[in-house]
């Protein structure tokens, strides 16, 4: 075994310090979580596995952002705050002290610039690839956690941030050609977004006071809506050209017009989806300015449950073959 | 990809049927837990990863047991009643249908047998081997978790069922010429116990309300209780002369001396270890006896914090080399 530290030092050395009071200092069995009265715990599930969801040469911090930052965008998505998670760590023989220091150094950040606290976990060897497996816990006040099935006729529906930007970092990153060609502030925004996800927690408050339905967006902005309003009983019309961009995807496809596409189904998005009753969409609207989370309306909710239709900038109706990405 | 399923067909069809109310039919990004008043969540996970914690050809209704019972011995030792689970599920693209379908199904006789519901979970693909992480997410009346931090000297020490059956078994099936001496029952049994963990759910309940300190046996026998003294700052004498065997080991041991030992330190036992303050050990008794558990005293704890004292039958003290088997 070349893995540097026993898993006893590396839970002491490197996982202790960011235990939270439930966690017990990482030395029982178990943790111990007390939802005060009136709340209900959302949990969620997300593992990522090198070479399939991460690069193995991405750095670990980037690697540990991403393994929780996608559990905390779900319960974003929920309307529910971060409590606490489990973290199950596998790990290759080739494993460098350096690597796990980052690791746990930058998920360290991560539990403070979220307010979330690891509360236990398991950490095995592996003669496969690096995969890190989380299980996040998170508070809702109860009866609050906004459903993936509860958008219907008539809601607004909006997505949080810019679309594509990460699904557009990825191409780049395999294609340095076209990498070069891009200004580098672009370039560089776009592979930050792929690297690591900017979970919309900020606007988690304002998704369980006024969002009648949500989800995030992380397979693919097409494929993800049909989701959301398949599981709903509805359809809905969305025009494209106001679905949000940045400005560097702009710029990528002002240069091939196929990565307008690319964003619209590559996944990675981290953004929130909701849907919002009519009534609701300036109290929606105000909550997320104030949360400094921007957040655009895309389309209108219609009676289903055929699926959603998708309207170009000419009008006409777009049909995509493969409305979102799978890792499975 | 040669995966016989999509994610949401291996969701829908071998999964949603365990998913109990919480799991909102997984058809949601996340769970929704709401613990009774006066309880609190009792959360831990465990992950086994094949060539390392099951062999790759092991029949997958015990990979599935494996995978979910070592979660619920963890839940057993800490006095909590299991409550539901969230299931990561690393696939490599050679599973076939009938092993996930043989995979799901022992998971749901498990759920049915233990009142444990599916709650949600992440299914993945990977180019490694199989790995299943699962977090447990138990009840426990609030306050009245046991730590394995809550041994005090004169506490008895407990121990259920029998030891070293597992690490027996595990050895027999790498020495198929031993296996083939010993009779047929016994060596079905002890490869049973490795196979498939018998966690000790039953015991919940009595460990909760007489047990000061618990946790379970899972990576060898002697060091695991001294890593419970140790956490509860304690040391204690044990007797191995009382530590309980079954027919099976002990036919064992009569062909190979050394395998006491391996019983010993070999883990995978998953059975429970419990400090019981002297005036309670009469009920502890006969609380296990109305579960149908065996338990077994094997020492006492006395003032720390040196290692604990292990004494043989012939009332020497004997030193182990390497008192657990770390995966790590």
């Amino acid at each position: 075994m070349s893995v540097p530290f026993t898993e006893d030092e590396l839970i002491a050395r490197l996982f202790t310090p960011l235990a939270g009071p439930g966690g017990l200092a990482l030395r029982d069995d178990a943790a111990l979580i007390s939802p005060p009265p009136g709340t209900q715990i959302v949990a969620t599930t997300d593992a990522i596995v090198a070479g399939v969801h991460f690069f193995a040469d991405d750095p670990p911090r980037c690697v540990a952002r991403k393994a929780l930052r996608t559990n905390l965008s779900d319960l974003a998505a929920k309307g529910a705050d971060p409590h606490g998670f489990l973290l199950t760590l596998a790990l290759p023989a080739e494993v460098s002290a350096q690597w796990l220091e980052d690791f746990a150094a930058a998920l360290g950040e991560d539990c403070r610039a979220y307010a979330i606290d690891l509360l236990g976990g398991d950490t095995v060897r592996t003669p496969g690839p690096a995969m890190i497996s989380i299980t996040a816990l998170g508070l809702a006040p109860t009866g609050k956690m906004v459903p993936r099935t509860g958008a219907r006729p008539g809601d607004a529906l909006y997505v949080s941030g810019t679309i594509g930007d990460a699904a557009i970092g990825l191409k780049l990153r395999a294609d340095a050609a076209f990498l070069s060609v891009l200004p580098t502030r672009a370039r560089n925004e776009l592979v930050s977004r792929y690297l690591e996800p900017r979970p919309r927690n900020a606007l988690a408050a304002t998704m369980r006071a006024h969002a009648s339905g949500g989800m995030d967006v992380s397979d693919g902005f097409i494929g993800d809506i049909a989701k959301m309003l398949a599981a709903s009983g509805v359809s809905a019309r969305i025009n494209l050209a106001d679905v949000p961009l940045s400005a560097a995807a702009r710029a990528a496809i002002a240069l091939d017009a196929s990565l307008f596409d690319a964003a619209l189904v590559g996944g990675d998005d981290y953004e929130l989806l909701a849907s919002v009753p009519a009534g609701s969409t300036a109290a929606f609207e105000a909550g997320a300015g104030a949360a400094h989370v921007d957040v655009s309306r895309v389309g209108w909710v219609v009676a289903g449950p055929a699926p959603p239709e998708f309207i170009g900038a000419d009008g006409a109706l777009r049909k995509f073959a493969r409305g979102s990405f799978s890792h499975f």
